[in-house]
C-alpha cells in the first residue's frame, strides 16, 4: 500500500494523490450537471499503532481539535475507573459514551434513565439544550409544545459517562465541564497516552457541549485511534475498555448517531472490524480492527458532506469495504444532490484527480 | 486601489493577498479558542462596466453557477418584457422576484396574492416545497399540522416573475422550468449579454429550485452586476428596469432574504448604494452604485459563512461601509461561533493573513 496508488471511486474514476507531491489532500468534489461546483481538501493519515504512518494525505502534523470524533478514547476512563461496572452500565450506555446521537427517544429516555440510576437528571448535565438532529423528533417535540432538553443534546451521552466517573470517584459533580476538573484532567491525559503526543501547551478552545477541546496533531489523533485496533500495547485494564467500546459500537450502532445517519450505517456495516466516529468540523476518525490500524481525517473548511464521503474512501482504500459494502452503501460514499423536488442534480464524490 | 492593498478587518487584523502571490485566494478562518480550526478559500473579483478588474482574488476566469446570487439579472426580463407594468407588480413584488426568501408570512402571502392576480396558484409554481427557513415560521406550520408549500419555497418570487413574463407574453406556463422554454432562454440572453461572456457550449445544470444554471467566469459573473451599477451602456428599457430594481430592493430590504438574514441586515444598511444577493454553494454577487462596480466571489467549498465573511470585507475594501455601518454590522462581517449553552467559542473572519 502506498500514497500514490490509485483509489477506485464508486463511479469508476480513481481518487489518486498527485503523482508529484505525496503530501496532497484529498480532494472531495461536488458535481452539478456538467461542472464540479465546489470542492474540498482533506488531510487524512492512516497508522499503526506505533504511529507508523501506512498511508497520509496532507499535512498530518497540523493541530486539529478531535471535536466528537475521539469521544471513543473519552469513554475509556468510564470503563478503567470501574465506574461502568459499579453503575451497571450496558452496551448502550457505552456507546451512547461514544455517540453524537441525533436526540431520538432511543437516546434521550436512555440517557435520563441512566442519570437517574446515579441520583441526577438531565439538569445536572452541563451541556446545553439542542432541538434533536432527528427531523421527525424534533417536528414531534415542537407539535407537542415541549421544550428540548440537555438529554436531547447530541452529547448527552458522554456527559453522562463523565458524570458516571465523577459520581463513583466522589468527585463534584458541578463544574465537571471545566478545566481544572479531574474528568477534564483525566480526558487530557488519556489522549496524551493514547496518542504519544505531549500536550502541554497546545492550543485550547471550548467545545460545542462546553467541554475543553485541545490542539492534537492529526497524526496522532490517528495513532491513539489505532490503540483500538492493536491494543497489545496498552495496560489490562485499557485493553479491556477498548474490547469493550469496540463491542459496544458493534451492538448498537444506531445510537451512536442515528436513523439515516452516515455513522450509524457504516458501523451496521462493519461491526467490530471498524470502530468509526465523526465530528464537528469535518473530522472523522475511526479504528479497523482486523487490520490494526487508525485512521483520522478532518476538511480543511470543516464540512461533514466531505468528511463522510473520504471517510469511504479511505476505508476502500485500505480494504475494509468489499464490493457489496460498497454496493450497500453506495448513496453514502457517493451523495446524491438532489433539488428541492426530488431531481438528481449532482453528486459529492472522491475527486478523480487532485487538483490543488 | 490595488490587489496587495491590506484590508482592515474588524478585529484590528489584516486581510492581505500574499506580497508574491497576487492570485491568491481570500481566506476566510474559523477560530476556537487559541487554534484555527477551519479555513475557507474564497475567489473573488471587482470589476468596472467595462469588465476591466479594479481587484481580483485567485482565478477569476473559472467558470462558476451564479445559483441565486444572479437572481436581480434574472429578474430583468420581468420588467423589459413590460410584464411588470401589465400586471400592475409593486416594488415589494419586484424585490420578490429578486429574493431568497426565509418563507415567511410576508414573503409566502404576498407570492400567493400576486400568482391569484395572474390567475394562478403555488401549484402552478415548479420549484419544489420547502419548509421556511425562518425558524419561528416552520415551528408554527409543524405545530398547525400544515405542510410547506410552493410558496414557501425560497424562489418562489423568482418564480412567480417567470411566470408573469409567460403570461404576459403568451406563453405556456407549464414546463417554464425547461431548457427549452422561452422563459430560461430568455435568462440566459439577458446573462450573456450582463456578462458579455458567449455562453453557447459551457457547462450546464440544475438549481435547486429547477431552472438551468449555466457556468460564467467569475469576472464575466461581476461584469453583469457592474451593469447595475453604471447602466450607462445598456438600452433605455434595462436602465429602467435596473433602477426599478435597485430602488425596490433598497425599499424591501427584509423581503430580499428575511428576519435576522444577513443579506437583508446589509442592504438596509446599505440602500440604493448596494444591490447585494447571495447564492447556495457561497457565491455572492453585488453591485456598488456609487462606486460603478460589480462584485463576485465564490468559496470553493461552497459554505455560506464564509461567503458572508469575504462579502463584508471587500465591501470594506472597496470603502462601502463606513466605520459606524462596520459597528452596526460588527456580529456580521466576524461572526461569533458560539456552543449550546451560548457561550462565545471563536469567530468566523477574515484571515490576517493567506497561508495559501
Amino acid at each position: 500500500m502506498n500514497d500514490n496508488a490509485p483509489i477506485a471511486a464508486s463511479d469508476g474514476s480513481v481518487l489518486r494523490v498527485h503523482a508529484g507531491r505525496p503530501d496532497a489532500p484529498i480532494a472531495v468534489e461536488v458535481t452539478r450537471g456538467g461542472m464540479v461546483e465546489s470542492v474540498h481538501r482533506v488531510i487524512a493519515a492512516v497508522v499503526d499503532a506505533s504511529g507508523k504512518a501506512v498511508s497520509t494525505w496532507g499535512d498530518v502534523d497540523r493541530l486539529v481539535y478531535g471535536r466528537s470524533a475521539i469521544k471513543p478514547i473519552q469513554a475509556l476512563p468510564v470503563l478503567e475507573s470501574g465506574a461502568a461496572e459499579a453503575f451497571k452500565l450496558d452496551d448502550a450506555e457505552v456507546t451512547l459514551c461514544c455517540a453524537s446521537h441525533s436526540g431520538e427517544p432511543m437516546h434521550a429516555d436512555r440517557v435520563v434513565a441512566w442519570l437517574d440510576r446515579l441520583g441526577l437528571t438531565a439538569e445536572d448535565l452541563e451541556c446545553g439544550p439542542q432541538i434533536p438532529i432527528h427531523e421527525a423528533s424534533a417536528h414531534a417535540m415542537i407539535r407537542s409544545g415541549a421544550k428540548p432538553t440537555r438529554a436531547h443534546n447530541n452529547c448527552s451521552g458522554k456527559h453522562s459517562g463523565m458524570l458516571t466517573t465523577a459520581v463513583h470517584l466522589g468527585e463534584p459533580t458541578k463544574g465537571y465541564i471545566g478545566d481544572d476538573h479531574p474528568v477534564q484532567k483525566r480526558l487530557k491525559a488519556v489522549m496524551a497516552e493514547m496518542s504519544g503526543c505531549d500536550l502541554s501547551g497546545v492550543p485550547t478552545g471550548y467545545d460545542g457541549c462546553g467541554i475543553p477541546v485541545y490542539g492534537v496533531p492529526l497524526k496522532g489523533m490517528a495513532t491513539a485511534m489505532a490503540q483500538f485496533a492493536d491494543p497489545a500495547g496498552q495496560g489490562a485494564a485499557r485493553q479491556a475498555a477498548i474490547k469493550r467500546i469496540v463491542a459496544s459500537c458493534a451492538k448498537h450502532p444506531l445510537l451512536i448517531a442515528g436513523t439515516d445517519r452516515f455513522n450509524s450505517a457504516l458501523l451496521a456495516e462493519t461491526g467490530t472490524r471498524c470502530l468509526l466516529k465523526s465530528g464537528a468540523e469535518g473530522v472523522f476518525a475511526g479504528a479497523a480492527t482486523e487490520k490494526g490500524l487508525g485512521i483520522c481525517l478532518k476538511v480543511d473548511d470543516g464540512n461533514g458532506r466531505a468528511a463522510q464521503v473520504a471517510m469511504g474512501a479511505i476505508l476502500r482504500h485500505i480494504g475494509v469495504l468489499d464490493a457489496d459494502a460498497q454496493r450497500r452503501l453506495a448513496n453514502s460514499l457517493t451523495t446524491p444532490v438532489r433539488n428541492w423536488a426530488g431531481r438528481l442534480v449532482g453528486v459529492v464524490r472522491p475527486s478523480p484527480e487532485l487538483a490543488f
